[in-house]
């Protein structure tokens, strides 16, 4: 039988490149594994705590292509599509999907197919089971990200460049510095991503949370000692209790895709910022050129990003919307929001992620633009250490008309030398006004603690990773 | 060739069951085949300025399957996977297909395959055309859903029932007023999405929307004439002028869209509360009965559409974002957040109002609940007429003496009619203190306008359909 | 009696400078004037139908301060804190605020005090009244900027500038059509706040909008005229039924908000990009000098516009869950969410609106730098039109292969004029090579239809405004 | 001087109502006492790391009321209106802050006020001091919501009620688990907001993020030990490094308020449900009674709470966005829209949780509706049951033969205690059919181990709260 898993993922594709190539474990068909398989640890579970007969979960575990707790079932033979569309009446896709189980394995293993579970207890952690292949990838990728930005920092530690606020040049930074931000981030959004994953619990409380229907099976010890069996066969954490309409382990783990997202979005929104024309100094090691258009450097990488940042806190949303408005046992909507939400999320998440590792990875600097642009301003990017060297004996009146005039077109070093407190200062400093005002606007003199700053991120993560 | 059209829509659909056989104009294949239309209609325009040659356009309409201006090009050909792997580098998917169209057309037809065109004239313009065959089909849902509800209202105009305000009984309203909200509600998305959907327009402005190219090839006049002959041949509202980064006609769309979900999400919110076991006055035609749970009849069309209309606006969001980041002449992502998002407004929308046509078609009220549920306050439903009638007379204190005893667990009827001064108001009007008081509490005797309300909602909404 | 009205607004001020000095309409202070407004409007709407006495409203009108129906009532001596910690039990702010009415007139008058309406028939009229004070600066803040840019575009008509698209210089443009695209942007958003501002309804429902009360006060015939007669003298438009629960009235109103944000917003993103150090083509005319860093020229008021543009979607989807789950005849909490949002939301429209025309009326455009960095890319931003003008003669390949020497450093004009082929095309022209090439490469040859697009864009806003 | 202290805060009140009285941490007066309490702060880092003499810091510390790390300054004399006005110019109140603080004090002590500080260190700063003292409240408000729930988990441990999915009774459950499943969400919040809490950090880097500036003044050792310093004057965590364009500190904590909100938002969805006229199971304890309406118990405190589950993540995604876009050191915009965004959020938290705090100390159980509404569907609420236990014996097809027949009206009990089948398998246990019918279909006995769940939510929480 031809498996859905063959079919490309081209829905998507078409339309959010950036998630191309990078959202296998997030499809459909992922996901329909992950019903499945989830369906064949229940079973198992009921064998762990002593009561389903070995044949019979044999019979479910090879019939449905069970691969370990890792892998899952694959290859289960049961039609995504129609699956999808009689899904529609029940709202939901695990009530057809148990016939079509059942329909398949003999009457003594039968019994055990989703033996006394509700659809939700299947559907949720179908969900966790996806999810936890997903941020395994998505961790993966923030950690080359973090191994690239770590050589980047290390290796522009003292590379000086101009800092920006407010779109405009403000004082020196470094190169370094800039990407020892950007990797203090990511390394933040992926210990909260791994935090989420190592949490991300099964459901199994049966109709409502209470476990009834286990109970009746297995009686109360066997039925309490369930939910973490079927947890352990999934690899997938013991859920503290069912959270039907408790739905902090879904919002936690958007709420650390998002902030993946988010640290990669400010990554893009700098690289897309100086790669500009005018500005220059980055580049994306595989940036588009266009052959009609070959004074272009598009950021493609940077683009797509930013396009699952912009994307990607709206989805958050819907999760949080869902928890709060989860009414009664199990909601009348706000459960059915979650699924296409969580998955475009994880979906995003995987892309933003993955061309991230890429684009960090092969980011190109323009020495010269970074030093071009550093001296933009005539000196004058070092203004606030003028204010703060020079304004004791100037005062900040004189300071300020000094870069003022520099500021009209002035030349801020012949007119600093020429002022006779400038002389003064620098001859108690015994040196001459020429080489004391050379040091005082050399903006590399002006870094702060950058390089400090830097050592520690790196040293930091490289720690972590080791 | 196997078209790409043959493929099943499985990705969305196991978990978005509320989109599962309402999409087919959205997905991916209906994308490709706008893609390729407009592309041809772009080598048909040229041939309408005066430029293109027969000829060639023969070729270029016969080998991509054009069908005219509605239907566009089907069985054009192109493979929708493979063009969506090769849309990642360079960001979108038209450059992929140009090379691709242009391979299979001779010399003479392949100059006017995309001639002067930029990427997002091709891109915006398929989002038009595909949005243009979504609305049809979410206003004829609507128009649908008018015609049933504009029945109910009428055929309900007057049965009473019990209105809640914060979960609470009320005063008396009619289940007929209540459809002829829902109605208006319709009525009013139905006209947004219909003025959205007319205003649609082609994109055509070249690389920085100039149409410079365009000038170069065709000089100003034809230039000039070409967006509007483009939008003719796709059944496009002619542009006022290139939209490249004024993206109003996309979030003009865009909240028509969530608007026409949020009327049906009201009705769905409705239905699904007065579903409730312990209500129980509207039920779901085909509402899911489970054989193992006969006592249910799950709202489940209703849990549906409530889970579009949890997630609809914040895509809304995403549109206006994209909006009000348009840097430049064309932007570094907020473009490409667009695309996916509008998609899957659109989806939501045609899954959300074509459930709520079946639902408002299939709506059963149990008019015997409606009436058991009206009298549960024992007469307190009219206690707000009481204040008003006897207020004058008896002070507001002693009525509120008298409905707080019933409330308490008083026969109010027999309060009222043993007291004096209802006696005294009784005589006055020529009645019986019984009588008086009977009519008193009647609640259909306080539904106010009621019926006239009904009466316009129908009237107005039949004659517009007419 | 000390009015709120002295009291500064301070809350919001401090951390949302965006709106500080704009927002007068929309305080506290204003809702509570409008909370009396229309409270004192419905006793008026009572004399016109022919209920209320002369005496009763004139008293009504002389002790709560009414002014007419477009400035509504001032100094009517409630103390808004008392009241909003007032409105807390009862969950608005109506029910104190009627007590507090009442105590102030004597018995006749007492008795048209509120007299059969519901909270919510003045907690949404006066939402009402105040947006529509708020939406006319709104709109005359937006009429301003449209003044400005209109003749920003025809000033600078024919300005040409680099056109970037994904950051990269791409094709020529004009600095006229830029501020052309953003007129019709501006344009099109103030024709929605207009259309949104002439459908503001009055609410009058009673409690569960069956007008029950007011009809068992007046009759069907006066309690169907009465909602018209309230809203004449609130000049708002007369409802055409009570929409208690049908919210569009609210998130129409919020969607023209939302895109009048966009237009701005869209300005802003373009003036702070095109502010950049390295950029410097456009200056806020009241740029931010700082006396410290004399070299930076903060575009200050793009950064506060984006930061409500970045901000008010979000509001935009509270208002729509608020529609879509606004059950029942009160919602349990959708309909209180809607409060503050609306207000937020046109606080942040004023202040936006209001930065925005300051900012197109003071814009300084550098036109050393504009075509300074038009020619950084040393002609090449034109290899569009090279591709189309030289492509037919020389191949796609060869031109390809000349401007990627070019883009690699080489001298563009003189590898072309040097060109055989080149020079067999000048010849067909009756020109030298060099006069050609010098031609083809002036970007001021590549606008397009640029000036068209200004003058068309300009004429028809001009129009609209005489 | 009058403080703005003085001042009520009226803007917020009337239209917000879930806030008033429980947002006086996060008013624009606790903000501005803030902004002074860093600028102190920072004088008195100075002194720590061996800078600043004494006497500077104490007139500073004198003269702008200095009351402790935890109080911070109060009574600063600072006219928090006439800085909001002057804030608008530069963008930020520090500006204008710096100039009134250092008129203030002589000069020794002048020059260290805001010594090498940026505007976004002490705005960043104050935000987080704001942030400590309102998630105390937030954390003190979940406690109590706490001990509340786990004294109802408790003493209903036991008490059995119908379970509701998709609005429709499904099988029983115990109003204890339900308490005990609301509680382990408030739980939860609670740790999420204190880790939040507990990682608030100072910000200190300077104009961008190197302390080139206090390195210039203090040399880097000294440079380096400052934030850490300042810090610990205003009892928030040490920074890694500074977080300028680094945002996750916010959105962390954005993303822990969220999840407090939906955590209440969820219990006020269930109450307001379960308080429903039909419904009746719980009440709130101050529940709005209405003269005019005695029937209405209006759940108000649950429609507050809802208001604010409904608003509060779209402030999130603000948070969020506004992270990613934090372009270069200073960003054009996202950073403005954070601030009135984190004050929302914090006073909705603070609202919401003080309110479900109130609401579940309050909360009324009305037992005789529970057992109503367990036995409305006459025994079918246990129809699962029937399948596990009758299924294999019966076969499913009759087991759902009965059930169906008794929904339709008949008699579950007679109809199964007639049945052979039945019978046989009681005679199996020693028991008579109708002995055994009743306790097959006693609620009771069907509600798994509901009561193992309360004790251990009730158990776990309570050992933390010790």
């Amino acid at each position: 039988m031809p498996s859905d898993r063959d079919r490309p993922p081209l829905d998507e594709g078409l339309l959010s490149p950036v998630t191309v190539g990078h959202d296998e474990t997030v499809t459909d068909a992922a996901y329909l594994d992950a019903l499945v398989t989830a369906e064949v640890a229940l079973a198992r579970a009921y064998r762990e705590v002593g009561l389903a007969p070995d044949e019979a979960v044999d019979e479910i575990e090879t019939e449905f292509g069970w691969q370990g707790a890792l892998r899952g079932c694959r290859d289960h033979g049961v039609d995504g599509t129609a699956l999808a569309a009689s899904a529609v009446a029940g709202g939901n896709p695990v009530i057809p999907l148990v016939v079509r189980l059942r329909e398949r394995v003999g009457a003594d293993a039968r019994v055990w197919v989703h033996r006394g579970a509700t659809s939700q207890d299947i559907v949720d952690t179908a969900a966790m089971v996806v999810a936890r292949a997903a941020t395994s990838r998505i961790v993966a990728a923030l950690v080359h990200a973090e191994v690239s930005l770590r050589s980047l920092a290390r290796s522009r530690r003292d590379e000086v460049a101009a800092a920006r606020t407010l779109t405009q040049h403000a004082v020196p930074t470094t190169v370094g510095l800039r990407a020892a931000g950007w990797l203090r981030a990511v390394e933040r959004a992926k210990e909260r991503v791994e935090e989420a994953q190592q949490r991300l619990p099964a459901q199994l409380g049966g109709a409502a949370g209470t476990l009834a229907s286990f109970t009746e099976i297995a009686g109360p010890e066997a039925a309490a000692a369930l939910p973490a069996a079927f947890a352990h066969e999934l690899g997938l954490a013991a859920p503290d209790a069912p959270w039907h309409t408790s739905r902090w382990p879904v919002t936690e783990l958007g709420d650390a895709l998002v902030q993946a997202i988010d640290a990669v979005g400010k990554i893009a929104t700098d690289v897309a910022t100086l790669s500009r024309t005018e500005v220059g100094e980055l580049a994306e090691g595989a940036g588009g050129g266009s052959s009609a258009m070959p004074q272009k450097r598009n950021p493609a990488a940077s683009v797509l990003i930013r396009s699952a940042a912009l994307r990607a806190p709206q989805l958050g949303v819907t999760l949080h919307l869902a928890s709060a408005l989860a009414a009664d046992e199990r909601p009348d909507g706000a459960w059915h929001a979650e699924w296409p939400t969580l998955r475009e999320l994880l979906r995003l998440a995987l892309g933003a992620t993955a061309h991230a590792a890429s684009l960090v990875a092969g980011l190109h600097v323009d020495t010269a633009a970074v030093a071009r642009n550093l001296e933009a301003t005539g000196g004058l990017i070092v203004s606030e250490r003028l204010s703060i060297v020079l304004g004791p004996a100037l005062g900040a009146a004189r300071v300020s008309e000094l870069v003022t005039e520099a500021a009209a077109g002035g030349d801020l070093a012949g007119l600093l030398a020429a002022s006779p407190d400038v002389a003064a200062i620098a001859r108690e400093r015994d040196t001459t006004p020429e080489a004391f005002v050379a040091d005082l606007l050399d903006p590399a003199r002006y870094t702060g603690i950058a390089g400090r700053l830097v050592d520690e991120a790196a040293a930091r993560t490289a720690e972590e990773d080791a």
